[in-house]
């Protein structure tokens, strides 16, 4: 069912700052910042050879990631995201096996614009999971 | 700098649970588990079709993970590795920088058999970072 690893997104208190240790000192290729104020964060994406890391800061009173960062000052691997052919399918196998999937269960548009949906951490080893269809 | 994604590495409390779920539920490719004394974990490999998911239970008392799971008990992402072309130059360049490097700064030789250095979280983004020669 998994495909790519689509991204890993790390939490951080300053995307400016993170983004200076990829390109300064891990000698990364960085993208420039840019606002994603209807997901609530401000995200700088690392481009590796074969996949990307995206740094998310938190945009706005609401951002989803004021928690992790109350709780992870330091910042720290937010999610994972896997790429699906077809996420109603993905969706319709998880439940039926009594996974949880995070909201009401409806696919969103993601930030790249393409179909998400986050799985339960306590069922995936403790790891945020975002699946996005291809 | 860093180039491939070598792996993200997820410490589970049960490596053949979390084979499970990352089999069954995701559908992803699973290898048996193999036991790495001198790394003190037990590891399964999940191939993804970019990169790969190492899922990572302690092994024996002295397990790098125990404070980890101790802290995470449903498990968590406890480190990503990114491949460098030189380590003697990543390390050099990092410390130059500042940038703490863990143990006594000289290369280990990995899981993969390849040389390895871990790099401190608070430079990091709050991220345990591996970097293997390629």
């Amino acid at each position: 069912m998994i495909g790519r690893l689509n991204h890993v997104a790390i939490a951080v208190g300053n995307v400016a700052q993170a983004s200076r240790i990829y390109k300064e000192s891990l000698g990364a290729e960085v993208s420039p910042p840019s606002d994603q104020p209807d997901h609530g964060v401000r995200v700088v994406f690392v481009t590796l050879d074969n996949t990307k890391i995206e740094l998310l800061e938190p945009l706005g009173a609401a951002s989803p990631l004021a928690n992790f960062l109350a709780k992870n000052p330091s910042g720290g691997v937010h999610h994972v995201c896997y790429e699906v052919d077809d996420i109603l399918a993905a969706r319709d196998h998880l439940k039926a096996r009594g996974d949880r999937v995070l909201g009401d269960g409806e696919p969103k548009i993601g930030a790249h614009g393409k179909q998400v949906l986050f799985l339960h951490p306590k069922d995936f080893c403790g790891t945020l999971i975002e699946l996005e269809e291809k």
